[in-house]
């Protein structure tokens, strides 16, 4: 039996791309070799990256507005070196807002002058911080969209001047945002774009070049760019997987389409933590939370057992929380059906009948 | 019809890998989940980890002898830098044979001097350079084992005390050779191995904490070696494929058997080059040729189109050389079929005979 699988990522993905991907391993569209035998220099596999790319935009809205899109390895945590590697010269201003920002904030001080506009790290980044002041003359402000850990979500975003990085690894293609106020945007595929093993960089082509350091080659953006994703052999397979995730999202009617399944899935569990006295939700601001990632925590620890077995038993799959937070995380990314969350409800209430 | 796939990569694997692969991309072991979507901290993929890691050292012999596997992203480009930036103090000496060697000394230059201890660059890399000398303060000496583009292989390796770094992606697992001689060795996936999108590092952990930069996190063998190849989320997928192609190589008898196999293919191959007017091999010195890539052109351009067209309609894939090298490439890698390389040795034959 298919499980309900709330998987913090790698994570779901939708049914009909695991149906075309096991296809493709066999056979890739009829001609005698396997998605995984051919060639990067293939003309099939050339069109799948290149679709890739484009939808990827497409989907951002931003297409012919001077962005392209690469398919990089090494997920967000190679980014946030080949970030600060190629856009660091003096300062940078960063929103330090979980552990993956705390990260960013780690490799990006090896390469200039690191300022931490705000953080919630003195209360275990249980809320967005707000009212922080970016400094006109740094080189860029990086934040984190969504704190998979945590539970959070920034739900807006602050208006600069300064080129704006995000790491949107855990809900980009969840929500609308006006993707062209950011300069660069990377993400790790193994949320809502694909399987783990590929990073979708999204990339302002003039904010390159500013810097006077060397940078080596494969960490250069320029690099990159200048061989559109095939300076060296790039990941076929979680590429091709990508661009099958994408097309799906297209069909579904892109990014607007699933924002509004994303509230209702959320909705419907925000609802039950709240109602629910047996569960409380970790994040403090209810207009923090991440319609992706909702972390919660039992009220009486005394029936975690009795929860544990019989999730569970329903099938669900991935629920445990990050041992930074405890407790359970829903990750809700746009794969997992509402019915998997109904289930997930379902569940909560017959917890609090029996308990 | 599955095609006859002399690809140089990403390449052919065996059969039953891409059946595997197939089954697990569906559900993984009727566990009711995708291989794609588990959690990399599953008990699942931590075995996967595990067994492709033991295995890898169990078929180089380096069990129990200080070395660890690793499997990390970004191909043999990102170890160009990853071995230079984690071991270049003062002086390396690196042995030029092609293409990716010259890549490899132009990453290192960034971090120290290096020497070329030797190059066959004067003629197009067509044989192996002999005699020369390691400087015996080098930190290191760096040598690309095969060389995919030009079909060349270091039949044997120079004596020396400094540690030697190996980049063996083209011809890992296909020959038997000591590999405790080696400090570091690497190997993109995508040749025998598995799909593109991993790459095999194992390393000596003497040979690490000697330099006196700071390195980045994720170029930092210590920081994946702590963390066991789970710093950052591993490439899923193609972990398990290598690990089912490690399995499949060990069911054949490890490396011994397959290069008895790999040698009976080469000399098949060979003899009809050799042989066939029609055919001249690329490589200057017969001892220099590679098993794994044998390169060749035609002695007359006139029957180019002719042949190219037999080749293609035997339902042969992936033949033409390398731009730098022109004419045709064969790979014949682990996977390849002895019955390929026969079906290509007829239709030199049937060329000669209607040309």
């Amino acid at each position: 039996m298919k499980k309900h699988n709330f998987s913090p990522g790698p994570c779901i993905l939708p049914q009909q791309v695991f149906e075309k991907a096991s296809q493709a391993v066999l056979d890739y569209n009829g001609i005698g070799l396997s998605v995984m035998e051919i060639s990067h220099r293939s003309k099939e596999f050339i069109q799948i990256m290149e679709n890739a790319q484009n939808l990827a935009l497409e989907h951002l809205g931003l297409q012919d507005k001077g962005y392209k899109a690469l398919f990089l390895q090494g997920g967000a945590s190679m980014q946030f070196l080949m970030a600060s590697y190629n856009l660091l010269e003096t300062k940078a201003a960063y929103l330090n807002t979980g552990t993956w920002s705390s990260k960013a904030v780690k490799e990006a001080k090896m390469f200039g002058e690191v300022m931490e506009v705000a953080s919630s790290k003195d209360a275990n980044f249980n809320y967005i911080p707000k009212n922080y002041t970016i400094p006109a003359d740094a080189d860029y402000f990086h934040c984190t969209s969504n704190n998979t850990i945590f539970g959070t979500q920034l739900r807006s975003l602050p208006e600069t001047d300064v080129p704006v990085v995000c790491d949107m690894s855990s809900d980009i293609f969840s929500r609308k945002l006006d993707f062209s106020k950011f300069s660069l945007i990377y993400a790790g595929a193994q949320k809502n774009m694909g399987p783990s093993g590929t990073t979708l960089v999204v990339i302002k082509e003039d904010i390159l070049g500013k810097v006077s350091r060397s940078i080596p080659s494969m960490l250069d953006y320029r690099v990159h760019l200048e061989k559109d994703s095939m300076f060296n052999t790039p990941p076929v397979f979680a590429v091709y997987v990508s661009m099958l995730t994408l097309e799906w999202l297209k069909e579904k009617g892109g990014i607007s389409s699933m924002e509004k399944i994303n509230e209702t899935k959320a909705d419907l569990l925000y609802s039950e933590i709240d109602r629910n006295p047996l569960f409380k939700g970790f994040v403090a601001n209810k207009e923090d939370r991440s319609p992706m990632n909702a972390t919660f925590n039992l009220t009486d620890e005394s029936v975690k057992e009795q929860f544990d077995s019989m999730w569970k038993e329903a099938g669900i799959n991935g629920l445990n929380g990050h041992r930074s937070v405890g407790g359970y995380r829903a990750s809700m990314y746009n794969a997992l059906p509402l019915e998997s969350v109904q289930v997930l409800v379902d569940v909560m209430r017959e917890a609090e009948r029996t308990s």
